[in-house]
């Protein structure tokens, strides 16, 4: 019995979105959902408790930030990632192979694995599919990644065969690396960038692997939104129905309905989280710059529709104050708001697909957030 | 009737430290107490509700930070500082005179008030009595304070009798141009560095004014120890004894026990949270210093003593990572547990006060703290 089950509650009948249960060693979660990313061992500014009272779900961490700091033996000495952080819901870790192809310095790709230089201090490191399970074994989160090629977009149709063909075998040495299959369930990556035969090769490979989820991976590189509609059109039939999808690095509003409605179970992103300090806040009528002069003497919540702890008790010209003085308590109140605003997104969602009217929901939110205007200004 | 009244307890046999209670507009404190520091209308990391949850009776907020940014105005506007920072028990404010003191440059002090540059931008600012008294007014604190001169230590006694004279006729002026005496009191502040005649002249001109509550000012200025502590003990008696009475900028924990048993109710200093943002703990054992390296692999909490959220759930492996990779949940908790130890303490004193007991209380926690050692660490 693997570590992660789905259970498929119904599809909605209007979309195709899928409603779910995704059940792990530390609990279950409702599907669709946003993952909050918690790089660190930290949602940067939250606390485990804010996290539980905005309902979220499972977190994701990365693999590579903890293995260079502070180190995977020192959280397995201390009793592993749930409990060195103080969150006893799911978790997610990458593969760390992301980073290493967007942080790392002078990488150089090669059958057996990765040799790079850390972002931190330029020390030479090598990444292999078995480094990258023996971290998330002592890491012990509750999914672990398959480390993938993340090939920049766009790539060469020959260059692309042969990164998917080289992240298929990689899988599989992942899988046979893999020493915690009862407590931890391990995911495969589908490559395959905007090409049809690639992703459905990609698919064939690991679905023929027996992993227990499958994520779509590189996307959300750079290419244009209908290019990862299109994608995501032609990959998530090629998935199993009875396990979980996650659709990696994706957290703009628009892009989680749109890949809920392409079947796409999990998001991750750092988006909420990054913009929130840099004092953007994500509200029901689009993207409203707290930072902004305008905000100076506004006493109005960030966002007047939102029940959030920052917007049942903080005003923009506060909150504005706080970051323009660079005072922790401001990134705070941001950050919450932004996540909250996604969960609760999410939890409109799955009540969407439950009333068979996702595709009214998604037409009405494009339309107060003003996605649907020519030339949207998105996240 | 003033705002602000105090009510004497009792007073310990075995020191004379006094317990006591502060009525407010906004609720009572229980006294000896100390006031956290919400400088820019934030105590730097913490929410309202971490603060209450340990405890903080009053917090302090500085006139001198919130005229510049973001202005008074805009503060009054918000509806005043306790609803602008969502904080609902009593705020206690500064003059501003302290920053103008210390932080600002090119100052200019005459019988008007001072001229001095902005620290921010340099621009040029003056200081009143009156000025100190509106800006107070606007911010809408519970107890506010006023405007006096800061000499440094040490000062010549020539210079420092000029200066007792002018805060006191600063005091009078500032009495008159106070404009909410129903809703905000204002506390006299007496001067005189360690001079114990000018401490009389300063204590029996303010005193004849009538004040609601008296401070002890211009100590914690870089004097040795036991120079406050004699300051204070030829200055506490000319205190009238119905009126509270504050002690300025000191906060570390052998001074709050020594401050107390010389018959001071409150007390407010940066330190907890400054030293916390670097990474340094008070606990019962003396400071800890939890970025340091020998706590990498040591996973109990900060201090084993405590039962705090910071130690109930976090080891020092994991603060110190955080604090290491710069991460703000680090830094809430180091701050989180500074001021909870410093909130407990006094929580402890009011118990050995009603139990007469301080002087048996101070000697076993010196004992612990390690301040009995030649050459103790201080803060």
């Amino acid at each position: 019995m693997s570590a992660i089950t789905y259970e498929l509650i119904k599809t909605c009948k209007q979309t195709g979105a899928r409603l779910g249960k995704v059940h792990t060693p530390h609990g279950s979660f409702d599907t669709p959902i946003f993952m909050p990313v918690g790089t660190l061992a930290t949602v940067k500014t939250m606390s485990p408790e804010e996290l539980k009272e905005m309902d979220a779900g499972i977190i994701l961490s990365n693999t590579y930030h903890l293995w260079l700091r502070p180190g995977e033996d020192i959280v397995k000495e201390a009793g592993g990632l749930h409990k060195f952080m103080n969150w006893d819901r799911p978790i997610l870790t990458d593969s760390g192979g992301f980073q290493v192809f967007s942080l790392s310095e002078r990488r150089k790709i090669e059958e057996a694995g990765v040799h790079f230089r850390s972002h931190l201090n330029g020390e030479k490191l090598f990444l292999s599919p078995e480094k990258a399970m023996h971290i998330q074994n002592a890491l012990g989160s509750d999914i672990m990644m398959a480390l993938d090629e993340c090939p920049p977009y766009p790539a060469e149709h020959a260059y692309m065969k042969k990164s998917v063909e080289r992240t298929s075998r990689w899988a599989e040495r992942c899988l046979a690396a893999h020493e915690r299959k009862g407590d931890q369930g391990l995911f495969g990556i589908i490559q395959g960038g905007e090409y049809e035969d690639l992703r459905k090769q990609s698919a064939q490979d690991l679905v023929s692997l027996d992993f227990p989820g499958y994520a779509v991976g590189g996307l959300s590189v750079g290419e244009p939104k209908d290019v990862m509609n299109r994608v995501l059109e032609f990959t998530t039939p090629l998935m199993p129905t009875n396990k979980p999808r996650y659709l990696m690095g994706v957290g703009s509003p628009d892009s989680l309905i749109d890949g809920a409605i392409r079947g796409i179970d999990m998001f991750d992103c750092v988006l909420p989280t990054r913009i929130a300090r840099n004092g953007t806040c994500m509200t029901s009528n689009g993207r409203l710059v707290v930072r902004n002069a305008k905000f100076e003497r506004d006493y109005r919540p960030i966002d007047e529709q939102c029940d959030c702890y920052t917007c049942r008790n903080y005003s923009r010209a506060y909150i504005r104050h706080l970051i323009k003085c660079n005072e922790t308590f401001g990134f705070r109140l941001t950050t919450y708001h932004n996540l909250y605003f996604l969960l609760n997104l999410m939890k409109q969602v799955r009540t969407a697909i439950s009333e068979d009217r996702l595709g009214d929901f998604k037409q009405a939110f494009f339309e107060q957030y003003g996605f649907n205007e020519p030339n949207a200004k998105n996240f």
